[in-house]
């Protein structure tokens, strides 16, 4: 059974990891948003593939929640004194992986091959997908603030200034190995990602929606008991949905898409509509990851039948 | 009196900073080498300005004669593990360096201005001058490897390829900055630094070598007893002036340009035709520096009468 996963960052990379585990890696096939990319210190910065990549292979920092374990932050400090941006902080062995992406992106390689070398590098054995080689930019619309492009609005603002729109901006298609990797597919799992920023993204590609009809989509809430593990979800499901924040919202977002729900015990109440399954979705160990992967795959399973 | 400096990288660059507790700071000016400039890991590394500004600010490692003191080399190591370049070891604070270049030189500064910002930033109160803005690459001509840009022959192949002949490729001009700083010189001192492929691209420049005329020209010499403190200079003197290494053939290399020449004790017995001056030419401590600053201040202010 082919699995592709759609992923944003820290929520979506953990189920990943857990998924991994579950399958064989080889029927595996993870599709990441890169609406967060940006340019930072004249590098190319993806944090959700990042993420995605440090989480499969082990090296993510478990507190923090982005970027890696036992990093420093030398550069930085040497930035600081320049009085270059300080507010995305790059830490030092990510560094690398930024300059060599840059470099190689310079000489004419595209993201999906860049970030292939990244994970054969980094010993990732799954395929890891940006959604699209193309131009492509996630923007927030602010009710004061005018349009600020995401890492702006989320790391420099803090996620503080209130939404008004979730903007789109450019020409990007879906690459041809995510087409591949939809037309194989046999189960997609949404992961508990943010899903304007995080999965709409890939769901705005043109051919992605179409890709995902008559196959079974299930996806994770990444709300629990009304609050987000990590992230300015709750706000904008406000700000956007003009409802409270619950699984249900995230439910009735992706609307007859979805062929089956996984939420946290208790959340079932909020959704209406798909078939909806309630277990421990918080994944705090490596355990967690794996347990929440195998209920998603048995639930997948069932709902075929 | 306005005191021009001409250096390379890390000989040049202990006498400078003898010159800049010697003379009032706003005298003195430094014109630098950049022939040796190069593009790593994307970014644009200037060595013998970074070892000038390093040195000035009291940051160099004094060991190493390159680079930072205290430095550590984890984004070099991480950089490893993605099989990138590691020839050049660019350490974590140091990166910041080029970063910051790179990006303020993507926006359409100038490298004279990029140089300015950065020895602010590092408290350097002595104006570092790039010799240029424009293109200029020091190519090696080796007698059987080909032609190699210089880090590549004198990092990347440890300076061992035989050489045949130095190149410069560009067309680059002096700044105005530089320019104006020579129009203004009183005194131009050329530190002890490579003459071939430290200095000579400073005098390849167009309007410098007139720039130089009619002015009092001291140089210290490079070579201790036949020696260089450190770098390829002996092998390339034997290569390129057919002779054995000594002051007395670098005093011929710069010919009629000297009006003198200061040279370690006993080496005086190799220099003919200019002004001499044997005095312990090398700077183990900083008052080794001073000590020697100003003694070629004296030395060229007799010269003078």
């Amino acid at each position: 059974m082919n699995v592709v996963y759609l992923s944003g960052g820290v929520g979506g990379a953990r189920l990943l990891e857990g998924l991994a585990r579950a399958v064989p890696v080889a029927s595996l096939t993870a599709i990441v948003n890169v609406g967060d990319d940006f340019n930072h210190w004249g590098l190319r910065i993806c944090p959700d593939l990042d993420t995605v990549l440090y989480t499969l292979a082990g090296l993510s920092d478990p507190q923090r929640g982005w970027g890696l374990r036992k990093e420093t932050f030398r550069t930085l400090a040497a930035v600081q004194r320049f009085g270059g941006d300080d507010w995305f902080r790059l830490g030092d062995t990510d560094l690398a992986t930024h300059l060599m992406r840059t470099e190689w992106l310079a000489r004419g390689e595209t993201l999906t091959a860049v970030t292939s070398r990244l994970a054969r590098a980094l010993g990732v054995p799954v395929a890891v997908l940006p959604m699209s080689d193309g131009q492509f930019e996630t923007h927030i619309e602010t009710v004061e603030d005018g349009t600020l492009s995401f890492q702006d609005w989320l790391v420099r603002r803090a996620a503080l200034p209130a939404v008004a729109r979730v903007l789109f901006r450019g020409d990007a298609a879906a690459s041809a190995e995510v087409v591949r990797a939809l037309d194989q597919a046999d189960l997609i799992v949404i992961g508990p990602s943010n899903p304007y920023v995080s999965i709409d993204p890939i769901l705005a590609l043109p051919g992605v929606r179409e890709g995902l009809s008559g196959k079974r989509v299930v996806a994770v809430s990444p709300i629990v008991a009304g609050r987000a593990i990590k992230g300015p979800l709750p706000g904008m499901i406000e700000a956007l949905a003009h409802r409270p924040p619950s699984a249900g919202a995230v439910a009735a977002h992706y609307g007859e898409l979805l062929g089956g729900f996984v939420v946290e015990d208790g959340d079932e109440v909020t959704v209406q509509v798909v078939p909806c399954l309630a277990t421990r979705t918080v994944m705090k160990t490596r355990q967690d990851r794996l347990l929440l992967a195998r209920t998603v795959l048995s639930f997948a399973e069932r709902m075929c039948c």
